[in-house]
């Protein structure tokens, strides 16, 4: 296989970096296909546990500058690895984070690093959507991508019929309560728009919908900041979610 | 003066965009040299409150598609504001956001709009840093950059010593306390760090550390993400900070 530079129609994708193809070694090894080690990455820690996966694995790997620099040409990476693309399926159970048509491959990868660090693993994408698999998403991921179950949907009706135990919270910026004034009745969705409009009006409907106070001088915040603060804030108020690793000195 | 893409050298900038200029007009019409509209610009609010402005302050304008098109691209702006730059101080009384060598535009500008959006209107530049001026930081601060007055520090030593009575806070994953178990004494400066290494760490000497506490699968969280749910925690614990304008349907 003749390995290009990233299109969305590949059955496979690349992560570029060391951070995110730890994350993909660790978490997904039989998906990979193959490492690529440019000859400028330098020995430490990160290169010692990607041979290390490697060994354990038995993955397939080689040194070539050339590859490197004609699949990720900002020349800022000295490590990608190749893996097959998967479709997993959200887990019915959990609350879901949903993401209404995102366009921004950095903000999804940005929504995909908070899910991870505030205890969510299920992602509904509702298309037309950025690509969850784009170079740019899995490196503002950092990775974290592969932690996460993700899923596309045609529309959010779909999405809701699919899951119809989830209660449905859409952010805006018109939303009835506050963030803090709200309870969240589990298993819940909490639903996100765009980068440029964020949810249409009739989403008012779907659901309870929720707006994060502040103040009226700017007309909005971006959308990966209000899934960040979300996310926190459901985080502290749920136990469950994950576990604060403290202090480390 | 013949207009051409931006530099940082420049005694001028540019506002990219409907937002933005709109912004720029409403608080900082005095340091407006021009306004330019491309014949694609479509007529709407926008565009009225930009007339009206134009008019109120006898602002010079033209339309020319060519010149927007070289100044900016990515074709997806149909006014430009050119402004001269201008240098404000901080209030000593208030409180402070400090970046540390930030390096993203983009990061720079989204911190800036969380900035007003929580009502924090002096920004610390901890140099080197990412220029505040550049279009694409004006353009992800939504034009909230005119709103805050921002000042350039050769070094944290530096930017304490002119600030003595302000109590350091220093955003670490090491951090000694969490976010919710801190109290912050007026008047504090918030430190944050930039995208890919966060604050050095002697930072912790500097002041109270403090981390957001999240599952330890990701090392990190974005800086922008980081200061959006640090400022809007601070902004619900000091009523002063924000009026929410409430619910409008």
């Amino acid at each position: 296989m003749k390995l290009k530079r990233y299109k969305k129609e590949f059955a496979h994708a690349y992560t570029m970096g060391t951070s995110p193809t730890i994350e993909l070694l660790k978490t997904k090894p039989e998906l990979v296909l193959k490492v690529i080690v440019h000859s400028k990455l330098v020995p430490g820690e990160g290169l010692q546990r990607i041979r290390t996966y490697i060994d354990r694995h038995g993955i397939r790997h080689e040194q070539n500058d050339r590859l490197i620099e004609s699949l990720w040409p900002k020349r800022d990476c000295f490590v990608i690895g190749v893996f097959s693309k998967y479709a997993p399926a959200l887990d019915d159970g959990a609350d879901h984070v949903v993401l209404v048509n995102p366009r921004s491959a950095g903000n999804l990868g940005t929504v995909i690093r908070c899910m991870v660090a505030f205890g969510f693993h299920d992602l509904a994408l509702i298309e037309p959507a950025a690509d969850v698999f784009n170079p740019s998403t899995i490196r503002s991921s950092m990775g974290a991508l592969f932690s996460v179950r993700f899923q596309h949907f045609p529309s959010i009706t779909e999405y809701a019929t699919r899951h119809a135990a989830h209660r449905l919270y859409p952010f805006m910026t018109t939303g009835r309560s506050t963030l803090e004034q709200t309870a969240f009745t589990q298993p819940y969705s909490v639903l996100f728009g765009n980068e440029s409009s964020g949810l249409p009006g009739e989403y008012e409907m779907l659901g309870e919908s929720v707006r994060i106070a502040h103040a009226a001088a700017v007309d909005s915040l971006n959308v990966a900041i209000t899934a960040g603060i979300t996310l926190h804030h459901l985080c502290r108020s749920s136990h469950a979610k994950v576990q604060d690793p403290g202090h480390v000195s």
